[in-house]
């Protein structure tokens, strides 16, 4: 234990060793229950002798705040009851320096934590909830995981546990380069690149091509995590809307004449939140404006083989006549989300720059996870997933569709999705989905509002429904419970459906 | 698989996705014996009829590219001995963006690409190397971390597998707390947040108080992946130079007059690369310092419990008034590396902050990692750890001290560390450890070259050596080969010793 003595100071050693345990008792940094160490051990450490300690812990005992147990040393005791819980003395905040209340000025609040928050407010175990941005956690496979790791450690040891390759365990970069050339994407393992999650594989590209100021093209509306991250930045947004073939792409040219942004980042298919999918001839006439206006483009593909009907898009990364495009991907989605493993795809200048933002960032992603994931998945494997993962959630979003079909009101506009895990519906009359969201959790239904997916305006008459979560009958009770909620919002008093 | 087709194009769809596979195929994207999608599967995702897909594989079939199993579909044939592997075509580089050429001139090369290159270079497996900057890897233990890895995906199954709560597994936060509260640094679970390794909660500092141009308080030489993390966000370091006694914090009080740093980074105890304990009396100057000047201070205290004799010094965190410090620790160096499981320990709005960037860097650390890790460690097994390891390490210290006073040549000097992982020795008649490195590696031994260690000058005089990985008689061997290097640099011939 290293406890701060001033051997200048008029007080006594013991008393400044009594004055710090003391103090750290009473503010529960060190709990009831804790056993101090021995009187020889703390001497020796301090430097100090050993009666100096003994004298210190007497004193200690005489206050209450620490007891003896025969033969096993010093305990800290139970709090009286005259004592409150007030956490740390030193949180207490009037005597914070000046930088950390300039802090509070600058620090922006991350949408994800609002939507945190929001969520966390649901007491209520029996609220159906179409929130959050990921599949059936149900269909993770756990066990066969558990199995993979188990089997990853007998068989590696500690070399499972050291730091592996920068890059990436090269056997997984190989199996990854393999799924996405079964889909069209092409990718060979030296220009992928293992990130802790596709939320770094964002963030790695963004550190690289941003300053403070610059300007970022986006989907307006577009992934709220994403919005955090190029705030953080100091990036200003500049967001091109969406319609029914995705991104609108006539619009792009002239953002890139006039804004001149440092970089493009789109979703381009089964879009979060819309659910749309930007039609062929958008992703030629993306690529061909970026590559004319020198820009480079981030492709977020998180689901783009979750399609369940409709004829498959090429990637951008596909399109790219070379070293254009970043493709981001991620098993989060599709297999298991607290891996935190993703990828990005990128060839080039780009590749090197980019692993060296890895590098300083968290200098290299678990060894083990991307071993145990390696020997978890092959190729065929991973098909088979995909191919129970489309049935599974195709099922889900034709429920989905049939209860808004029957039970929403009218007013209410949606697109039935091609694929990916949304509805993304725009309310009747105007109504506010943030005005909407206590109504339908008292009447036991929740979803994510429109707002936290637009760059600027916070009020929005939409909201996204995550329909890959849910058993079909939850999900037609669901929307049957905030069908209510819109009618009681609206003032209606229609017949249920 | 999608496959970009162009429906407007003179080219029949069936010729476009005969040449998209065939390029696929040359490049290598699709390696031999990769089974491509059956006629009925392709043509449905692509949209087109089933004849076209048919008609394609057909002359990829004749043109000896594929080949037909009986019942089994077409798998990519073996590369003709005509063929060379010559990686994608698009990544010739010939045809880059301007953007890409413009990053190679942007891009710094990070001191640990540079460092993990040299050391790749030795291919002998005999070189005994001081290199590295962690503990033994024999000593981590992989065996009990299976077991607790299994145990966990036992007891919690798919709720391990989630994102889990973004600031750190709550448990681990309060075994966390429990530990550094046992070694006297103040810390409540809620002001622990946990961080994919010690670089990243470096990062997440670094990320929240810098902008490009700030200025950084540094000891000189520090840690090289510091280094490398502030030139990754264009920020000046200040190098404050170290002598016995740490960083020499008389000449602080100067630099935050006239500098005006935003954040003082420090490595107080058991320093990395030259292994000094700061003072007690310089700690407190330090802090009252920082405290006049309203600077951040980042604490890294990556082996501070490492000790092997003398006086436990306070963790500046210890004397901190008040939300002043920031602290690091991390279990890379004492337990396991590969987990990517540190943390930092901060109060007030600047945790607001950090944990803001937390989300915005990764979303969050593993939680399988994190509940493995806790369901390890409780604070009895990290300090039994903790004895073991000072005791195994101390031995080895105290071989290298015996191996460096009886074969280095005159002239050279170092200090005996009094905890860490380091010996820092200044080479006799300002020999560069740069020109020392091919000889020594030619006598069969590796270490660290000083130069990395510095924030600006290439040549330096100095080495790092890591007498933690090593047993004792290795280390006695290394030794005497690396003064045979010396000796070689100084044209000498001393008898050997």
């Amino acid at each position: 234990m290293r406890i701060p003595l001033d051997r200048s100071s008029q007080t006594p050693v013991y008393r400044q060793i009594q004055a710090f345990l003391a103090q750290q008792i009473e503010n529960g940094v060190l709990p009831a229950g804790t056993r101090l160490p021995s009187s020889r051990t703390l001497a020796s450490g301090l430097g100090v002798n050993r009666i100096t300690v003994t004298s210190a812990y007497a004193e200690l005992e005489a206050l209450g705040l620490i007891y003896a147990r025969q033969g096993s040393g010093y305990y800290v005791a139970p709090r009286s009851a005259g004592l409150t819980a007030e956490g740390p003395a030193h949180s207490a905040g009037g005597d914070w320096p000046l930088w950390q209340q300039e802090l509070l000025s600058r620090t922006w609040v991350p949408a994800q934590r609002e939507l945190d928050e929001l969520f966390d407010t649901i007491a209520d175990q029996s609220v159906i909830t179409f929130g959050g941005g990921l599949g059936d956690k149900r269909f993770f496979p756990a066990e066969d995981f558990r199995k993979a790791l188990h089997a990853v450690l007998r068989r590696d040891g500690v070399e499972a546990l050291g730091y592996g390759e920068r890059a990436g365990y090269l056997p997984l970069r190989t199996t990854i380069a393999r799924i996405l050339a079964s889909q069209g994407v092409p990718a060979t393992p030296e220009h992928v690149l293992i990130t802790s999650g596709s939320q770094q594989a964002l963030a790695l590209v963004a550190q690289l091509f941003l300053r403070p100021g610059d300007v970022v093209l986006v989907e307006s509306p577009t992934y709220p995590a994403a919005i955090d991250l190029f705030r953080s930045l100091d990036v200003r947004l500049l967001g091109v809307p969406v319609d029914e073939q995705g991104m609108q792409v006539e619009l792009v040219e002239d953002a890139l004449r006039t804004a001149r942004p440092r970089l493009v980042y789109t979703i381009p298919t089964f879009h979060n939140p819309t659910g749309t999918c930007l039609s062929g001839q958008r992703r030629r006439q993306l690529i061909a404006l970026v590559d004319r206006y020198n820009t480079p483009l981030l492709e977020d593909d998180f689901v783009g083989d979750l399609r369940y009907e409709g004829r498959d898009q090429p990637a951008l990364k596909a399109l790219d006549p070379g070293g254009r495009v970043v493709y981001m991907g991620t098993f989060s989605k599709m297999l298991i989300p607290g891996l935190r493993v993703g990828f990005l795809v990128a060839e080039g200048p780009l590749y090197a720059g980019l692993l060296a933002y890895k590098r300083v960032t968290d200098l290299a992603t678990s060894s083990l996870i991307q071993r145990a994931l390696e020997s978890y998945i092959t190729v065929g494997r991973y098909q088979s997933h995909l191919r129970r993962a489309v049935a599974l959630y195709r099922q889900r979003r034709d429920a989905m569709q049939r209860a808004l079909q029957n039970h929403f009101p009218p007013g209410a506009q949606w697109t039935v999705p091609q694929g990916g895990l949304f509805f993304w519906v725009r309310l009747p009359g105007e109504l506010s989905a943030n005005d909407l969201f206590p109504v339908a959790i008292d009447e036991g239904v929740a979803f994510t509002p429109g707002s936290y997916f637009f760059p600027g305006a916070r009020v929005q008459p939409y909201m996204r429904l995550n329909f890959a979560m849910l058993a079909p009958e939850l999900i037609e009770e669901g929307i049957r419970r905030l069908s209510r909620a819109v009618d009681r919002c609206l003032g209606g008093v229609r017949m249920p459906g």
